[in-house]
């Protein structure tokens, strides 16, 4: 044996508690400390120099002997902090990044602490049968005697509907995917991934996938039944539109395509029974992507596919004798691999139930509702505002909005300035054949006062802009990750 | 706007810390009240008891009205606890499940709180730069002059090896990939996920790969170079043995195949100054897959892939104009999307750099060392008893052994027997024709006496099968996943 010398201590155990407690304390204080030195939603002064000061807190990351763990958490925890993008602060609004429950975020400790890893049954019992339990619910929100996995987010939850329709008994051939012009990117990566054919964009005029453009696409395509899978999307990143769901439903019959419908962002109105309605016709989907990372207010990761058949899944069923040999499986042990790619997974599970459980249906759906209606009144806003022009009124939670007559360019400059200020973080996008700057609206604490002060920010930024335009001088230095 | 009403506090912004504290009081109490009453390994009762409990707890998990969060946590940290196979219990021993460090734990809490996205600069500004820290210091550890990209775990990381030979510039035609009868099962499935031909099998009749064998297979193929990947094994999941790395590396050199190592388990060793030999070779492969959830005590996930050549990386290059639009590129935003197939990613960075900066290459090292002198010291139990038969000497932290002159059926039965009891979890693996139990060593606090006490158990256990086999009625409940 080496020299005797006392491990530092588990999280798990007995004893795992009486262990975490003092280095949670110290996580906590430098999580207020580091708010306290950021003092706004993102660190001023942009990549380089947040990199170089977390460079002096970090360096270096693998020293020969370590600090110890009080010293190693409080200055990387504080540093992380300090440069964070918080989407907690009001005026950090640019992405479908929502800013996590305090219920969550204590829950998904006791993931980290009991490590249980959702491969096989005598790595995870008690989570096994909690992920049983919250999929079957949610997946109820969908279908009737569907089935949901869980997944990274929507990005993976894409990747598995293409994969399942690949696979379907009832798919002849190489299947192609039929994507709106308006459907996120991973749609096209997925294929590329699968090693499928190129996909079929179809256009998207007016943001929505265009019903009328995806009848001649598949008429023009003629390929048998069972060739064709089309994504439609409940919730664009650029605008937050969802597609005529029921229209594309149609469609999808008559040409006996299958329906994939990527609701990561806009499967949060489930939940709110005054706004489900928007989503009429997602049931009729062979596959929706969820994502409780966006309307849902888990920490990342937190997605989910929600299948029609449960059927569809078995494409997934997997062998590996040391997880799910067969007389293991015949002896009533749960057969965890056929619900993931992956081999070790971290129950998401646990922090998604928490919350579900705390909050109810009601709960949820009453957030949803909270920061639908801050988008509506953040429209209001900029609709009244004679130096800013709305792209149209919000259907979830996103606001288009841009300083009148200003250029591409000059729109992009703004949202920089905003970054490198340090005082709102807000996004862009490309639509109607020009840029808008972007608000995405996922935390329900902000208040009237902080979309009024956001708007003014904007304004002055756009004011600044014009008097001393985005130096010249970043442009030199290529956005490769910095090192 | 709806009835007001005050949203549940968020875990991060300035008043973060504060709401999180009294709800980690209350996860802290449940992860202490639910360990007493597991009060070993894991819940006595198998899988349906196991589930009939969870329910109990948890039904209805989304109820129309919320329980409100300190029922909530309460309730389901409990209920996991309780129910949990917890690798921070000596006896739980099965897989390459290791019991997480406090420091890592209590880091991936801030992790949570912040939810920084890894997949554009403004939703993690120093979360970017403390990953290409950490990714630049890993990649050093295997390659010179290398990079690294941090995934789910090997499984993720043996995927992204097969589609970057897959998408290589010298790649000619679809490539093939070679494993051993000994590799993972999640090279095969990722052939299959990204539509690569059939992989070839080559054998591994004393469990590592037999170089011979992958020249006959590589000469009978005998396709131009850029054809071929092989993939190599450092640290089996079954025993924990290493592939003769240099000599396949040469073979690859010769035939003009790409190498891939699956160091998911072997690669801790890396960190131990005396044991990181045992991988000498690994550092001319073109790809590594890493895992610091298994040698590296993280909780789940914490897996990478090194890269010998970072150009390789290329084939990831990725567009979104929302998240890396080419001027805010340009302008020196880092560009994330080409880091990971994923798009929102949680910054797993975090809990890894706060441990290597607490231990220190060192540290760590010193724990590999722990584990793997543990199961020599196993072995030697195990060899000087007269009931057991040792497989042979481990490599690095398991230990294969079995009842002398049992069946495969009885030792499938002896380990359902402990998992039942709630008193150890073993795993199992089939080599040289035959079953044996496995011990995977990976709790540095495992002291000499609990050794000894999971070997008595076995031995109780197994005379308790041959008295009382194990009942017929549990083969009839299928396993499925419950519900």
């Amino acid at each position: 044996m080496s020299t005797p010398r006392t491990p530092p201590p588990l999280a798990g155990g007995a004893q795992g508690a009486d262990a975490l407690e003092p280095l949670l304390d110290i996580a906590l204080g430098a999580l207020r400390t580091g708010a306290t030195a950021r003092g706004g939603p993102l660190p001023a002064g942009g990549p380089q120099a947040v990199a170089a000061h977390l460079h002096a807190a970090a360096h270096p990351v693998l020293p020969d002997h370590g600090t110890g763990p009080e010293t190693a958490l409080r200055t990387l925890i504080h540093a992380l902090t300090q440069g964070a993008a918080d989407p907690a602060e009001p005026l950090c609004a640019a992405h479908l990044h929502c800013p996590p429950l305090a219920v969550a975020t204590a829950a998904d400790l006791a993931a980290s602490a009991l490590n249980p890893s959702m491969d096989s049954w005598d790595q995870a019992p008690a989570a096994t049968a909690l992920e049983a339990l919250v999929t079957h619910a949610l997946a109820a929100e969908v279908h009737d005697n569907g089935d949901a996995l869980i997944t990274t987010g929507g990005t993976e939850a894409n990747q598995l509907a293409l994969l399942l329709a690949r696979e379907a008994p009832t798919t002849r051939g190489p299947v192609r995917l039929l994507a709106g012009a308006n459907a996120h990117h991973s749609l096209t990566r997925a294929a590329w991934l699968l090693g499928l054919p190129e996909p079929v964009t179809v256009p998207a005029p007016a943001g929505t996938l265009d019903p009328a453009a995806l009848d001649d696409a598949l008429t023009e395509l003629g390929g048998p039944p069972g060739t064709f899978l089309v994504a439609a999307t409940a919730g664009t990143t650029d605008a937050g539109l969802i597609d005529p769901l029921d229209d594309i439903a149609d469609l999808c019959a008559a040409h006996g395509a299958r329906l994939h419908v990527d609701a990561a962002y806009g499967g949060g109105l489930l939940f709110s029974d005054t706004r489900k309605a928007q989503l009429h016709g997602i049931e009729r989907a062979d596959t929706v992507a969820l994502d409780l990372h966006k309307l849902g207010w888990q920490p990342a990761a937190a997605g989910l596919i929600a299948v029609r058949d449960p059927h569809d899944l078995d494409a997934l069923n997997h062998r590996a004798d040391y997880l799910n040999a067969d007389d293991d499986t015949d002896a009533g042990l749960p057969d965890l691999l056929g619900r993931s790619l992956r081999t070790t997974r971290r129950p998401d599970v646990l922090k998604i139930a928490v919350t579900l459980k705390a909050l109810g249906r009601t709960g949820l759906g009453h957030l949803v509702d909270q920061v639908c209606d801050q988008a509506q009144q953040f429209a209001d806003l900029i609709d009244a505002h004679p130096a800013f022009e709305l792209y149209d009124t919000p259907t979830i939670s996103t606001v288009l909005f841009r300083p009148t007559d200003a250029t591409d360019h000059h729109i992009a400059h703004v949202r920089r300035r905003l970054l490198t200020e340090g005082t709102a973080v807000l996004g862009r996008a490309d639509l109607d054949g020009r840029r808008w700057l972007k608000a995405t609206l996922l935390n329900p604490h902000t208040r009237p006062a902080d979309l009024t002060a956001l708007l003014k920010l904007v304004h002055e930024a756009e004011e600044a802009e014009e008097t001393e335009p985005e130096k010249a001088e970043t442009a030199h230095t290529k956005g490769t990750t910095p090192r």
